[in-house]
């Protein structure tokens, strides 16, 4: 869009270089006042809000690492590339803004995909009032690749940094977890000769969109830095046992945690059990959950009932404590233990 | 950085997920009091210039498509990796300030090559005062991407567009052309079994080091804009034929280049010319020269001599008009023809 771009012989026929560029300009809204250069030029122009902070983020989705043909459409690919990158402006306390996309074709991707692709994206940036500012298209000889950069504003004040946490907040988690696992594991049981349960499907679907269509909590982050209803907060993209442990490392806290209040998503709890697994470890440890877990002082409970009535419909779930002791613990069945992990990627 | 790392299993032993992190965070310099959260957190937290308008873009190389590790070091892709983003913000007429950078890294890619990577970005980033925000980091099952997503800041009434050229504007432009793209076939030539030619190598090799690693025109772009000295700007990764019709389109006017004036780099000549090429249509078509091709009006000339001063070592070179009649003509021999349609991607 704004910058050179090196696409697929495969593209050259059906639109040629310029005609890809105008086919996704075409799509996008309407500009808003604050973007003075859109697509186009050598770069994209904004104006940033007065005596607003800027947040800025980037993440990429790789296929064959974070995505799967088989299990996602081009659409679902789409939406969860700017999702994870909401999810990120959403931690920080912020609102997104404006969103740079970069996209990496390789021979296989047709007009058509590209076009779904797209459908994902724009619908997800238009219930989020996010701007696509400009972006860059080339050809992968590999993977598809779709690498996004948001930036997002936030009062200074208002900022929901890892660190704010103090001993003694409580720990509130947003949504269920350990959904998107779930749903993941029952695609990939699916396609393999293993067989997938006599689960309700119904359910389960729902974990599967959770993996496939993550709802960022773009309207909760900007709550709770708006409200500062809460001190610390993070997303869940590697896990709540990772989230936990680095809201507590941050804020030079310990933490405790109580198993029987986690908010397990009910299928998900179902299918880990059905397969002989811990549904407990499983959902701690589970990546690819977008949701929120955040820090509140005692101070801020009547803040944090109005952020609860605002998003109607989300449960926030008090899970456990930040504090003084140093350690980072599970409670379970009266017993202490160190809390895992988390997700490991390697 | 601020976002999940999901990195190759050869990593794994080497420093793990977050020592990579922790490695590049080592590496990065002191920061500046303007980046309030820096790598680390869920996002980077920057506090934007006051009254500026901010601009944004994004760029990635991509091996096999942008660049060959035969011909390039990590630390050269590292350095062109910032430098084409660099180019972009130098023609809106802006200075450059927060970068994010987005690795991807195949299995064949060691610490040390992410070391190197890093060694050349960062000289490139201290001497253009850009500070490395954030990123992410992610394992590609295919080729080595390094996409980064830059910042910069500009004045309102200062934004150089592509669309601000007036009929009567002179065409300049900076530095040689066709320097990149003989430096490339040189290096190709050089692997393959075809003769490398009996020209001086040492004036080749300055081909070569503008192909590996172009020199953005920083300090070019942001005086243009800062002085008001040309009305439109535009950088030339396409090749300089593509560039003027860009703006002659987008400004609504046409073009006619004089042949005879082009700055083609000396030895990109002689090594087109020795191969029976015509140096004029290949200087025109070559991609990867990250110079400057700018409009400037007749009542401009004494600010574009202050420039020319500033920027002293730097060729600005005047090649031709934009102009009322709209057709894109080249002058050669007395003779006008229809100025190449540059550098086709596909």
């Amino acid at each position: 869009m704004n910058t050179p771009v090196r696409v697929s012989p495969r593209f050259a026929s059906e639109a040629g270089e310029r005609g890809l560029i105008e086919r996704i300009r075409q799509r996008l809204p309407p500009a808003p006042p604050d973007l003075v250069v859109g697509p186009g030029d050598d770069a994209a122009v904004v104006r940033p809000d007065r005596g607003a902070l800027q947040i800025l983020t980037t993440d990429a989705l790789v296929e064959g690492v974070h995505f799967d043909l088989r299990f996602s459409s081009y659409a679902d690919v789409g939406h969860k590339a700017l999702a994870v990158n909401l999810s990120d402006i959403a931690a920080m306390g912020g609102g997104p803004r404006f969103a740079l996309l970069s996209l990496m074709l390789p021979e296989s991707c047709t007009l058509e995909a590209v076009d779904q692709l797209l459908d994902g994206l724009l619908a997800l940036a238009e219930r989020s009032q996010v701007t696509v500012a400009g972006g860059n298209i080339t050809r992968s000889p590999g993977p598809l690749v779709v690498d996004v950069a948001l930036t997002g504003a936030a009062r200074v004040r208002k900022l929901l940094r890892r660190s704010g946490g103090r001993a003694g907040d409580r720990l509130y988690v947003s949504g269920a977890i350990g959904a998107a696992k779930a749903g993941l594991e029952w695609l990939q049981a699916r396609t393999s000769a293993q067989a997938v349960g006599r689960q309700d499907r119904a359910e389960l679907y729902e974990c599967v969109e959770q993996y496939r269509r993550p709802e960022p909590r773009t309207r909760l982050g900007a709550l709770l830095g708006r409200t500062r209803a809460a001190n610390a907060c993070m997303d869940l993209s590697d896990g709540l046992a990772d989230a936990v442990r680095q809201i507590a490392e941050a804020s030079g806290t310990g933490a405790k945690i109580e198993s029987t209040s986690l908010p397990i998503h009910r299928a998900a709890a179902a299918w880990f059990a059905e397969r002989g697994a811990d549904p407990v470890a499983l959902a701690l440890e589970g990546g690819d959950d977008y949701e929120l877990l955040f820090a509140t002082p005692a101070k801020s409970k009547g803040r944090l009932r109005a952020v609860t009535r605002l998003v109607r419909g989300l449960p926030l779930t008090h899970i456990g404590e930040l504090t003084t002791e140093p350690s980072i613990r599970l409670v379970r069945d009266g017993a202490e233990s160190a809390l895992p992990r988390g997700f490991v990627h390697f």
